[in-house]
């Protein structure tokens, strides 16, 4: 049994419009997909999020499946589960808010089962800053914090994010993000600054553009698998960090070069996330389609140079 | 001695503007940077513009002395060289033409010097598309044609643009410019468009994104290098074709992965070009530096995977 991992988040009910498809009501929320990710790997994962009564017996079965410990989800009766409609433009980039409804997110205050008061690593994923704390709070000296936000936290919630910045080791943020959070132009830029409001390692995600990943003294870029079929951006980003700390659950210590390892995994798994909606990707991949998605990946990236070939 | 190349483009002067600094006139012009970078290479290189008779003895030794054919540069008499003056706004990435003044650029019929009607590489600098295919039409069976075009041609040539890039065998383009030629969402999208118009190889070029590669059957994706200095884009596109045109000129016959390879060496280069205004890091950069740049681009992009690391 690997490390233990505990992930703070959502479990929601999402409704998708794209330019082609509306789903109706399907699974959705950031601890879903990470967790769904994460168990990939042989990890021992807690969710730790809330639902209400609606929240369907056959859900709850295909978590389970997937040997996730929802002992940390709170089943709140006469309540209904978090529900988020969405719709995204021509280019899948850009996206509208439709439709919140909070319903039991308004009566969050996790809970961590006792067993999970050591875990290893921690993954904080896109919720108030104020639960991400309350959560970081509980935990014994855990070896590794990672944390992911959105637009609407660095809006609101700028005093409360910096202070939380400031104590994990591992940032997961998008591009924009990054630059909203940092009023620079360059993402690069962007990301070096992140590094000095505190954690160890910063990971930016520029969707197609791949992703860029940095510590003081190192650098690691990794460009998007160009694909052919691309569904479904939900999720994406959760199941990318999923990817990236159950890869990480593997290891006794955590150096910049297995990170590079996850930044690889994550990206191999947000790549299937994006190719169906929802979770359906996620829940039927095969470890042979992930293997040769990193096969996929190191023709993508791999080059040879002749040697001697410059000309004073 | 490698195989003859030959170079279409301008020979300029520039004003640029950045948010620090302004420059006087300074030596610019694609040729100029696609033919300084591919002198870093023992290629066979002439280029093939027109100046007018303020182009200063010094920049024609400059050229000279990096050993560059100017047999194919015409000097008119009582005619300016062509000037561009511009503006970087604060991201460096958008800007504005402040003043273009044609000058000799108005007569400017390519004339090719014999010994080089059977050059095996041509470049198509960006310059009107009815140059780029009078030039064309005077070579002999070149074995690698290459094109690089910009904004003001797709909006008001594309007719004469369309023929062109049916005729060529790689083109370079920008990612914003391979979105308006395509009217795509995603540069992906794009980048296989373009190839569908002609060209076996195409390059969208993304700035602070990387480069990518495509072929019908192949793709190849680098990521820039984080760059902690960054003074000027401008010449940055074309140094990196001149980078590509140089590494290629060294092969007899050209496969997807030495394209790959000139990838490479473009980014490399042109990641020198944007870090000095002008020409000035082309000029001087050594072939230690740029071997050096080569491993950090290996160092940026390379990553290993524990094995057998899933499960079912």
């Amino acid at each position: 049994m690997n490390d233990k991992l505990l992930v703070l988040g959502t479990i929601a009910y999402d409704s998708i419009e794209t330019p082609n498809i509306k789903t109706g009501k399907i699974l959705g929320g950031c601890a879903t997909y990470i967790g769904l990710a994460a168990s990939k790997f042989k990890t021992n994962c807690c969710l730790v999020s809330i639902v209400g009564e609606d929240f369907d017996k056959s859900h709850i079965n295909l978590l389970e499946s997937k040997k996730l410990d929802l002992s940390g989800v709170e089943i709140v009766a006469n309540e209904k589960t978090f529900f988020w409609k969405g719709k995204y433009h021509e280019n899948l980039n850009k996206r509208t808010t439709l439709e919140t409804q909070l319903n039991v997110l308004t009566k969050f205050y996790p809970k961590i089962p006792k067993n999970f008061l050591d875990s290893s690593i921690v993954v904080l994923g896109n919720v108030d800053p104020n639960i991400q704390l309350a959560v970081l709070d509980q935990i014994e000296q855990p070896k590794l914090i990672v944390m992911d936000t959105m637009n609407f936290w660095i809006e609101s919630y700028r005093d409360k994010l910096n202070e939380l910045i400031k104590k994990v080791d591992l940032i997961s943020i998008n591009d924009e993000e990054a630059l909203q959070l940092t009023n620079c132009q360059s993402t690069v830029e962007a990301a070096y600054k992140i590094q000095n409001m505190g954690p160890k390692f910063v990971i930016i995600k520029k969707g197609e553009n791949g992703a860029l990943l940095i510590s003081k003294d190192n650098v690691f870029s990794l460009p998007s698998l160009p694909l052919k079929k691309f569904s479904d951006p939900t999720g994406a980003g959760d199941s990318f960090i999923g990817g990236v700390v159950g890869y990480l659950s593997q290891f006794k210590n955590i150096s910049f070069d297995q990170i590079k390892g996850g930044v690889v995994i994550g990206s191999c798994i947000a790549s299937f996330t994006v190719q169906e909606f929802g979770t359906k990707a996620l829940e039927e991949i095969t470890v042979s389609q992930l293997e040769q998605r990193i096969k996929d990946f190191k023709l993508l990236t791999e080059f040879e140079i002749m040697k001697t070939i410059f000309h004073e």
